[in-house]
Order: C-alpha cells, then sequence, then structure tokens
C-alpha cells in the first residue's frame, strides 16, 4: 500500500513528492494534534532543511489561524507531531513545505485532505510557494502511484515542456503561486474564517475580570 | 533465559524481532510507567531512528487514548520509560514499531501481553503497519526462542513464500494491517473504550468551577 | 517571481543583498510576529554568524523600542520568526545586519517595507553600521533584480569608485552611518516614539495596585 | 585502601566489579541522597551504557518504591547523586545494573550496605538479572581486594566450571535471578513494605481538601 | 571609524585590544541591558575562552554590586547582551576580561566610558588582573587607533622596556591591579556604593508582609 | 603576583597544585557565593573530569551542610561560580577535588582559607581522599610559589620517601584521609554545626501554617 495514493481522504495525511538518487517518490506525510502545550514534534529521520520547513510551514499557519477559523490561543493548548514514514530512509530539502502546510491544517481544522493529490514547493513565511527541484522525476511517481492531480509552484511551470506526453495527460498538474490555492485544491471543504482582534479580545477579557472582581468584593 | 519466550504474561513486557548481521534474535521491550510529568525516557543504546519510531508509537497511542480506556490528561500525570535490555548492544531501525505500541498500551491500560507472541513491524502516526527487512532470520530466531505466534506487516505477506516448510509450520504467521488488529492477539483482554469529548470536559469543567465561585461568594 | 524586487510594499519583508562565490544575488529576509513568549526563532539554513546578527538586531531594536512606538513589555508577549528563504541554500556572515534590523521594525510597528529598496551591512549593538565585502556583485544583483535605491554602510563609501557606471547611474545608493537612517529611507512611514519610563511605569503599577488592595480590605 | 573492600557497612555505597584490557577491578559505587526536585546526576567519566543503566536501575527502583518502603511523591523532593571514583578512569558497560539499584535502595531508605560482599550484572526495567562478561577476572579481583561473598547473574552459573580452585574456595559465589535477591543479601536488613494505592491516596487528599474548602467558607 | 577611538563617551562601550596572527588591533565591545530575567547573551563569533571570560566578569560585578550601586534583586530583572562587533571574526582569549568587566559595570550604573581610553588584562573572580601576551603589537594598535591612555596589567609592567619610544610618549599607560583602579580611570565619574545586607532586607520584607496580612485579616 | 602564595587569608580563594607535562604548577581556585536558584557555574578552560570533580564536591558539602551551620533549603537561594584563573590554560583530573570541596565550605560558611596552604587530592561522594599522581612536582611547585603548609592523600605517603631532602624540610607535609582532616588544617576557624532534621523542620512548618490557616479562618 506504500508508496500509492491514500485509499480514502484523511485528515492530517498529506502526499508529497521526493526526489532522490534513484528517482522520484511518493512521500507521506502525516500529523497528529494532541493535547499539549504548543510544541511541535517531527519524526522520519528528517535533515535540518525539511525540520526547518516544517518550523516556517508552523509559522506561517499560526500567522493565519483566524482566517482557518483557528482562535490563535488554541496553539498553546496543542502539540503537534509531524512524522515521515519509513523512518529508516533519510529525507531532507524544503520542497515539502506546501504539504507541511496542507498536514498541519487539515489537523488543526479537522478538514480532510484529498487522497488523490499530491504537491510539491517549497514555502515562505509568507505562504508563497517557491520552485523546486526534479519536476519531471516527481511526476512520474505520481502518475505511477496512482495520484490524480498535482500541485507545483508556478516557478516550475516552465520545466512542463520538457514532460513526456503520457505525464501531461495523465495528470491533472496545477501551477499555484501560495498556499490559499493550495488550500483550495486539496482540502475537501474551505476552512471558515473567524474574526479575531487581539487587542480587543485583551480588552473584552480585562474589563470581565475588572467587573467580576468588583462583584466579588461587594458580595463579602 | 534471555532470547527465549517469557515465561508468564507480562504488563509491558513485548518481544520483538531484530535483524542483525549474524542474523535474526528476539529483542524484549520492557515499559514502565511512573509517576511523573509526561515525560518519555528510552534506554537500551537505541539509535536515533528506533528512538523516533518510539515517539511515533507514543503519539499514536495519545492519539487513541480514550479507546483504550485512558482519558488524554493522564498523560501529563505520567511518565513513560521504555527500555530494551542488553544495555551494550545497539539497537536501531524502526521495526519495533508495533512492539513499541503494544508495549506502552499495556502499561497504560495494565493489561498483560501473551508471553508466546513476538512481532515485527513500522509503524505509522495512524497505526498502519509497514513493511520491514529480514522477516526470514526474524522467524527462524523466533522458532528458536520459542515463540508460537508472530504478528508481521501484511505487506511482507509475498516474502513468506522463501520461507523454509519448517518455520511455517512451527509458527502461527499473522498478517496485519493495523494496530487495532496487533493490539487484538497480543494482550490478553481488549481494553475498554471510555467517552471523551474535550469541549464537553472543558465546558463541564468551567461551569462546575463557575458555580463554585458563585457559591463561595455568597457564602462569605 | 524570486530573485526579483517585490510588487509591493510589505510588512516585515526586506530585500538583503548576498555575495556568494557566484556572484551577488538578492536575499529576501521575511520577519512574522506571533503570539508568544518572547522567544526569537531563525530559518533558512543560517550560519552561526548570521544567527548572532540576527541576536545583535534584535537587541538593538529592543533597546530602542519606545522610538519606534514599541511598549517593551509586549516583547514577552510575542515570538518572532525570521525565514530566509530558498531553505536549501546555505547563508551566512554578518552583512544582513541592517536588514534583520528593518526587518523586525518593520513587523513589530507594522509598518510596511518600500519593495524596491535594498540594503547591505552589519549592525552594532548601538545600531551602527559597519563595512561589508562583495559591494560590486551585490550591487550588480541589485541592479538585474529590479530595485532601485539600496542603502550601503558608509564606511563602504570609498569601494563606489570601482563600479561600472551603469550601475551608479542605474540605482540611487545611499551610504548610511546608523540604524536611523535605514529606517527613514526602508519604511513607508516614521514609527512614532511613545514615552517610557520604567521606573514610573512601576511605581505608578504599584501604587495603583496598592490601592487596589486598600479598597478591596475596606469593602469587605 | 581504594580497590579494597569497605571497612564498615555503610548506606549507599556498593562493591561492583570492573573487567579492564588489564583484568579485573572492584568498582566503588557512592549514591547521596539531597533534598531536591527528582533529579539525577551521575559523574565519574561513565560512558553512555553506563549512564543508561543508572537511568533503568532509578526507574526500576522507583517502580518498586512502596515494597522498600518510599511513597512514590517523595521521589520529586530528592536529588539522587551517584559517583564512581577515581574519576580520571573512563568506566562503561551495563555490569554495574545490580549494584547501582542496591546502591540506590540503599540511600533511599537508609539500609547500610554489607561492607563484604560484591556484585555484577546488568538489570532489567523488572529487575531481572542479566549474564555480563569477564567473570573470571571479576571474581579475581574480589578475591585480591577482601570481599568474601558475590552476587552473580544465574545467567553466568555455567562460567563458573573454569574458576581456579581457590577463588571457588575463597568467595561465596551467590548467582541471582532477580534484584530482590540482590537487596536480600547484600541490605544489611530487608526494607519494610508500606501500602500505596495512588487513586485512593488521590481521591483521599482530594476529599480533604473539599470538606476544608467548605468548613473554610462556613467560618467567613 | 571602526578600528578608531570612539568620539564620545557612551555608556556600555568599551575599547579592548586584541592580538592576532597580523598584529594588534582595537577591540570594541559593546554591552545592552534590557528588561528580562538575568540572563546573559554573548554574539561576535566569540571562543569559549572569551564567553568565560564574560562569564567570570559578570560573577564578579554581581558580587560588588552594592558597591556599584546595584541592588542584587535587579539582576533578575535584565537581560545583558554584550557583542563583539565584526562578527565575521573569530575572537578569542581572556585578556578581554577587564574591558568586560568595564562595559558590565557601565551598562548597569548608566555612566559612560572615557572615549578615548583603552584596556587589556585577565579578570578573576576577585577583580585582579592577571597578565596578558601581545603587550606590544596592541600598544601600537592604540596608538595607531587614536587611543590617549592604555590600562595594562601591572604583571605585564616589565614587559614595557622593550617599547619603541614612540609608544611610551604618545600614550599614557597605566599598570593595574584590581578593577576598582581600572574603574576609577575608565568612567567618567564614580558609582556610588548603597548599603546592602540579604538578611536584614529579608527580615523587613518578611516583616512588612507580615503585618499586612494581619491588617488584612483584622478588616474583614 | 600569580603562582605565588596568596598574600591574605581569602573567602573561597585555595590553593590547589597542577602537574603538566613543564612540572607542577599553583593552581588558585576561586568561588563566589551569589544570590541565585541553586545552580553551578564552572569556568577557566576545565576539563570534563574536572566538572565532574566540582560536581562530586558540591554534592559532597550539600551532604554535609548542617554540619558546617548551613541549612539546606539556603543552596536553592544561591548560585556558586567556581573560577580557576588564567583562562586560557586548559585543566583537568580529578586532583583539585580537595581544594574544590575547600573553596565552596568557605564561600558558604564565608570563613576565610589559610593563606600559605596548599592541598591536592580526588575527593569522593563521603569525603574520602584519593591518590593523585606527581607529587614530586606538585610539592617542588609549592615550595618555589612560597607555600608552607601542603595536604596530601594518606595514600600518597608512600611517595614521599622519594622526594628531595630541601622539600621535605621546607614543607609542613601532612597526609589525610577524609576532608574532615583538610577543613580543620585550612579554614582559620571550625565551621560551627547546626541541628537540623528535614521531617521535624517540615513537620513543624506544617503545623504553624495550618494553625495559621485557622487562625486567619477565625479572624474572618
Ligand atoms: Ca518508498
Ligand atoms: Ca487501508
Ligand atoms: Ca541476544
Ligand atoms: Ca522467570
Ligand atoms: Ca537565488
Ligand atoms: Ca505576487
Ligand atoms: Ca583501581
Ligand atoms: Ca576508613
Ligand atoms: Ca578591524
Ligand atoms: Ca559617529
Ligand atoms: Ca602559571
Ligand atoms: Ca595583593
Amino acid at each position: 500500500r506504500y508508496g500509492l495514493a491514500e485509499d480514502e481522504h484523511q485528515v492530517g495525511v498529506v502526499t508529497g513528492l521526493a526526489y532522490t538518487s534513484v528517482g522520484g517518490d511518493l512521500l507521506q506525510i502525516e500529523a497528529l494534534r494532541l493535547p499539549g502545550k504548543g510544541r511541535m514534534k517531527t519524526t522520519g529521520k528528517l535533515g535540518d532543511v525539511m525540520k526547518e520547513s516544517i518550523d516556517a510551514a508552523s509559522s506561517y499557519v499560526r500567522s493565519i489561524s483566524p482566517q482557518i477559523g483557528v482562535k490563535p490561543p488554541k496553539f498553546e493548548k496543542w502539540d503537534i507531531h509531524v512524522h515521515v514514514p519509513e523512518g529508516a530512509t533519510p529525507k531532507d530539502g524544503p520542497s515539502a513545505g506546501l504539504a507541511m502546510v496542507t498536514s498541519i491544517v487539515s489537523v488543526l481544522t479537522g478538514i480532510p485532505v484529498r487522497k488523490d493529490i499530491a504537491m510539491t514547493g517549497e514555502v515562505t513565511l509568507r505562504g508563497n510557494a517557491l520552485a523546486i527541484g526534479g519536476l519531471k522525476e516527481k511526476l512520474l511517481a505520481a502518475l505511477r502511484g496512482g495520484i490524480k492531480t498535482v500541485l507545483i509552484p508556478k516557478e516550475n511551470e516552465k520545466d512542463l515542456a520538457e514532460l513526456p506526453d503520457n505525464v501531461k495527460s495523465g495528470l491533472e498538474i496545477i501551477p499555484v503561486e501560495h498556499v490559499s490555492e493550495v488550500l483550495k485544491h486539496a482540502l475537501i471543504r474551505e476552512p471558515e474564517a473567524i474574526e479575531w482582534d487581539e487587542e480587543a479580545e485583551e480588552a473584552a477579557a480585562a474589563a470581565l475580570s475588572k467587573s467580576d472582581e468588583k462583584t466579588g468584593a461587594i458580595a463579602h
């Protein structure tokens, strides 16, 4: 089963694409949300660059949390664990950034990820998609693995010219510029934004606690 | 005694299977639950990949904790120590993942592990079983060590063809796809699930504490 | 798009200039402010010297925080994440110091950075600009990338003589001695200073809390 | 005096046996209990395997603490320091495990260790004794050092055949399977068990604190 | 400007003297005091010995804090950042110890350091000045950099014989035995000592809080 | 002055003896006690073995703290900094253990150390003195440095035979078995013991706080 598209939509499970010395491969990315203290754990023999790309993905997601319906203080009550299976195989590089963002958003919102989609692309702290290497090998692996749709960075659109015809016809290849497009394609429904104004929240909380104190004093 | 099947059902003690340059071997895995603060300690000269597989096993178990009858907040009050004896022998690799999950579940629930069962298989954050290497050598070691039943990943079923007949007849070999099957076979009874709805619990706790406060105020 | 000037003014995004064995390059620096506890996170395969230059930039900004309108206690409630994209490319050296300061000030004040400006220069804990290497290559990269204005350390003014004419005519090159000049040029508007006297604040807070206590006691 | 049996029964001081390239040696192990926060400190140029064997010994002792008369919450109020003198000599390996357990139990209970006993054996998290190497050299060193009784793992009983007669007649050699036997032989008296039921304790504490609160409320 | 004497008296900025394979150099040392929790941060590609000399300097200053007018508890509310610019140049050795002490005292007291003074010398935990190497090269660098006065350890006085005449006539060279002499020469005015008796303070605080409690109880 | 006996009795300053490839040397050891949280800091380019000997010395001193007149809870309110000057010279080995104990006891009790005494010897967690190497070279250095009295481990007494006569007549050499003898010789007066019974103290504190609570309740 491993190395093939998922057989159902799942929360927190995203298919990335790896490029190794022996060709392309599917990369299953799994995130879990656990009760905790805002910590991030990563496992799966990940190199420093991939760990940093998870850090960047995580900070980006925190920065847009009201847009995906998550109140920022919730982050202090959850831990997130990101694992990339086949734990004996070293993995590295920044190109799973978009997949990491998608996985974290899915796990935070509880919205499943489409099962037959894969994606590749570095992500910046603003959610922009940056170019990656090994596009051809990655797309061949996606085709072999039963993937239907692949999201790639718009900066890599120029590399599509050199692809064999069977890849171009067998896959829907969608160039993206930003995480917002990725989430539209990859999640089975869009997260609903909430209002969040930190200063208003703080003021409200302070006022409430003040009136409580006064009431309490009078009651004595 | 070491290198042989356990002589009684024990809580937290699971027999894994190792594959080394000199053949297969039994791998006794021991977990202890101690009063603590949610920390995980691992000893036994374990390599990074094995330590990460314990991390993944632990997060998976936390993610299913209501299903095994453990309220999530309990995790903050316990430490877990996983030790793999013969402390001078280096051990590594992800293939003890299923055994780690079983050991942790046993120690958290207090349900003993069957004494004459062994298991091998990587585990994902969703509890799926992934293929491992050295199946033949591992099964030979299980046979030598007096094991009756061995759980292997379904992905390794194809490797059974090349096994000698005495192994196939001397062992009950059970391919599994998921941790849920492992626990059914390995624990002497099934854990009982509890209801757990974090938000309902939080709401109940908040309501209770609110009414307490009010009562307290009136009583002054 | 990467390697080109930004196409709009953005908060926390600053264009630095790198000097590598294959020539100069634009270096996009991104900072995010997140709810937190005063921690600094850095990613992008940064060497120790670049990380230390971010530390120095951060301490300098904290030391002038009333001048940019930020009350010092706010620092304990925010985390800052500084990321330098193209996560697979190692980056090092102190020459992005002025850009780090600008990025952090922008993200703390919410004031956007001009899109067509780039800068290079080490920064001291007092905000002074120190000389950097590779000026010629950096300015050529700025020109290629569509930058209009480049801030350089005054100590490097002497190196301008050896620049080709097209660089000098194609770029507005502004030598600076201190961060205060950098912020004037790079931010789309100047931060407004606030009054801040730690001891006065402490005294006021203490007095307030004292009178509260007394009132509370009387009310019982 | 160093390298000889102790000249009086002492709390926390246990004689282990080392096996080095130049033969066997006595290994004085010292533990101290200090007011603290549940931390373990180890010194004496100990290798990672010996440090892990101290961790395993410590967890085992915590898991049996009611049996040795120590209430588990006491562990959070003590630090334990284990030191192996001759601080310039590197020491490693798991074979001091039984001695580490004995030393920690002695220091927690305040019961002295017999002065003319030595021991060797790896310990598991369940307190089982595992085989060690260099038995002959270790026993020769014990004899030379004035030791009267040596505890060895039952798994090593088979190696006694090859011992010179003077060793067999000069030492009382006692094979053991489990820590419980070690403590019987090594401590000058047996620890007294206490009742301990964590949930009962928690319930009692909670009830008490509840009734306190109510009383307090009524008294206002 | 870098490598020259400062052009005004500044708080926390001290000129040290470095001795490298290519001769002597001025070493600008900058300290900042920030609201914090008693932490020390050091940057500027400093080697372990230089970092330890900052630790020793810092402890020495804490030990004399009443003498420089700083109440010891203040240390828990400040962080100190010591930076040595030219962040790409490695720096090491203990000879900047006296300069580190001076920089930290200046930043804690707010008293500026004279602009045309430089200093070299290891410092002990008691504030004694110990001998350094490369005196000749350091003094030549001081002369080139426009320094007027240089403080050196008395233990180095014997090395002055071999100095060229222009150095001896161009610089005022002052041998010192102890930090107290350094501060007299380097700060533009002397810090004023305060009374500080920890036990008296604790007793007073305890008495005050006791009487508060009683008053509060009576008021109910 | 460095390398000579101290010229006055000082608190926390002890003269140790080092043995290097170029002969013996005096080793000035300095300890400071600072307001803090029970932390130990060590500086002076110390190797791991010397750092561990400081750890052992520190634990030993804590274990005898009532005997030197220090209530154990005081340790949580102090930090101790141990520094060995000439910060550029690497130092290692366990032989300064007795000197470390003396330095820490002096700084905790405020009792000065005699100025013309030096000492060498490893220390165990029970305060026993263990043999050291390089005795002859160390004693020659003591003589050269103006030391009058040297404490050595009794285990090294046998090495005195091979000493030149001028060393034996020029120094008072005192073999010691235990720290208690060292402190008698090295401190200018003996510390006064206090009564300390942890459980009695806890009980008293608990009773007091109980009665306080009751009084408080009644007063409402
Ligand atoms: Ca694969
Ligand atoms: Ca399936
Ligand atoms: Ca084995
Ligand atoms: Ca048994
Ligand atoms: Ca580029
Ligand atoms: Ca755009
Ligand atoms: Ca020995
Ligand atoms: Ca004795
Ligand atoms: Ca320079
Ligand atoms: Ca200036
Ligand atoms: Ca010396
Ligand atoms: Ca003197």
